[in-house]
């Protein structure tokens, strides 16, 4: 791998470069040599190589994988380079011992495919002519079995035990196949070929991303230092967002959809969201909440200015701009009163409309509720109900307004 | 690999193949499934595949490995045949992690240099003819690293864990490198590509042996049947046979050498090599303890018919008879007294002659020892000293006949 010689840089202090690169960071090895590099960096005006690795097992990128690479754009930002690394070589093999039912094999046409969108997806955020994107596929494959062998000798067996979930694993009695302790060789490795002077990559990253330090100290390289950035709660505020929990923004969602769902967010999580989507500091941050708690700051009109950015970052802003229009005519403009009953129903696909209506109690019966629609006296989120055997996915999670006549409102919730 | 069709096959009943094969065996996995295999070959005439890897990592095979090729040759007796794996691929790669010493990593000039010893040495036993010789980097050094990564997704971190040294090391917090979680794994490979019928080895093999069976079973073959025989005791009586712990016999030493070492046998050892080098019956040992115990038999008399044996076995029975005349006329006919005195001295290199005539008693000084051997009245095992500068090497376990005038005998025993 080439290192970039002489890259339009900024000039930007080292410790200010530090303060900003460091901004939410969850751990941070080692603040000091990280400190060291950026200031050499600066000296001799030579940008560091900063990676991160995607697995392109999924074709699409949420706001979980932003938080990433955002901080990828603030390196840049800072002048320095960044290596978008697409860990092709294990999502071909997948978990050959059929285990891990959330990491599908792939063949070399999906994998591709998967890249192609990551670029497509990647560059609305990041900046084209500042990055690097590598396949590790392009030397793995050419590794061999001996060269594997080599690998693995330089760690050993307690160390990567030492991994937590291979221990909390491995406690439980719960079976790790051999393969699974290859990987992270062969992600650090990745750093020793592409001789990475930061990687980053989210919390659960840190050991894997250690092991690259290792590797690159054993072929008489300097470590790179490790950065991790906290995983990002989904929508439903509990677990980390991902498209296994169906709890996600995806970049190339709808920008209705975009829009919509962070609308739909719960106060505390759209201050999580200010904080680790839109880089703000951490005094902004104190303000933001201060500002709550008194009521000066209204979180409707925050979750707006969310949900706009958003919009925005992903689609540009003439459409975030339509968004928002449309979101305040629909929404705001409806006058619906702020005590609305709430009703919970519980998650069913094809859920027939009269029935709903019916359930909520604003028909009496499934035919009233039919009579209702075809007078044209239903809404749902503000638009008129026209056909009375819509059928509606009710996917957990998911809130609507149902309007029956000019005075009955009720939110829909559903529940799990 | 092409299985043998129809090969000279012996017709002896399956349940009598069963009993010579078992004979002396440890661990037999498992009887019910080897008596299948053996009629179905009895029934269809065709040969099963017994497999046996040896490390090339030194070039000599001693008496130990001799346990191994004596059951080989009973296979082929049986009218099996025999694949004599030479493990050179791991050899070529050797511990990588440099914390195995017992385990140096060869170079391909001296893999190969080895394995032609290696032929010449196992073709003292078996018949060529019968065997098949292979070298396992033929198919390993074309494994991909894919391949490998697929190879260790068939293992678990904790059935690998079960093996005795892994996890005494574990427990003990020794270090386990990651590659040696693999070599079991390609041992285990080397089974499925022989297609090996029946694997035999040494007691500290079972483990690897049995990996290999995991390994056909998930190939859709059948697996392996595995048997392992003792570890033979070295020459010390107490630790396994060894060129580490020079405590060995090797094939290719001198005649002269080999004769001599088995002559200084204890009883209890002497009738262990009975056991495990020259086949014989379980009958045929019962009787020779007992008849040692009654005084019926003579232990010289049946160590000399060992010696005789073994130096037949690797060197033809011209070169035994002489070497047997030989030993009767030194010792046999040297009329030592059956009660001479046993003198213990610490191991030594370079130990000056007269210095131990002194220390034995034979001269009140070293300068009056001196004079003994110039007047020629000095005599080690039965051969005159003329050198009285002479230095010897007293090493561990050696034993010699040191004579001084014409009665004074003495045992001298090197402890350790």
């Amino acid at each position: 791998m080439k290192k970039q010689q002489k890259n339009a840089h900024s000039f930007c202090r080292p410790e200010e470069q530090l303060e900003k690169i460091c901004l939410n960071a969850v751990d941070v090895v080692s603040e000091k040599e990280l400190l060291e590099k950026l200031k050499n960096s600066f000296k001799k005006k030579k940008p560091l190589r900063i990676k991160a690795g995607f697995d392109p097992s999924r074709p699409d990128l949420h706001l979980g994988h932003v938080v990433v690479l955002n901080k990828l754009k603030t390196f840049q930002d800072l002048g320095h380079h960044v290596v978008f690394l697409i860990g092709d070589f294990t999502a071909q093999i997948g978990d050959p011992s059929g285990l891990d039912k959330t990491r599908p094999i792939l063949s070399k046409e999906e994998v591709k495919e998967n890249a192609k969108t990551y670029s497509r997806q990647v560059f609305k955020i990041l900046d084209k002519n500042k990055t690097e994107v590598c396949f590790n596929s392009s030397w793995m494959n050419k590794l061999s079995s001996v060269d594997l062998i080599h690998l693995a000798s330089q760690y050993t067996v307690a160390r990567m035990l030492e991994r937590d979930d291979f221990s909390k694993r491995f406690k439980k009695n719960q079976a790790i196949c051999l393969h699974e302790f290859l990987y992270p060789l062969v992600q650090g490795y990745d750093s020793v070929v592409l001789e990475a002077d930061v990687e980053i990559g989210a919390t659960d990253q840190l050991f894997n991303l250690l092991v690259g330090r290792e590797l690159q100290k054993r072929k008489g390289q300097e470590p790179q230092c490790v950065l991790t950035f906290p995983l990002l709660e989904g929508l439903d505020g509990v677990r980390k967002m991902s498209k296994s929990y169906d709890n996600y923004i995806a970049i190339e969602d709808p920008p209705r959809e975009i829009f919509g769902r962070t609308m739909k967010l719960n106060d505390e999580l759209m201050v999580r969201y200010y904080e680790l989507l839109m880089d703000k500091t951490k005094a902004e941050i104190t303000q933001l909440k201060e500002g709550l708690k008194s009521g000066k700051k209204h979180p409707m009109k925050l979750k707006m200015d969310l949900a706009y950015f958003l919009v925005k970052s992903f689609h540009g802003s003439v459409v975030a701009e339509k968004e928002k229009e449309n979101f305040e005519n629909v929404f705001s403009k409806q006058k619906i009163p702020s005590d609305i009953p709430e009703f919970s129903v519980s998650p069913e696909k094809d859920f027939w409309i009269c029935h709903l209506i019916f359930k909520v109690g604003f028909a009496p019966s499934t035919s009233e509720a039919r009579r209702l629609i075809q007078g044209g006296a239903v809404e749902i989120n503000g638009e008129k109900v026209t056909d009375s055997k819509l059928k509606i996915n009710l996917k957990v999670g998911d809130e609507f307004i149902l309007k029956a006549g000019k005075r009955r409102f009720a939110k829909v919730k559903v529940g799990s």
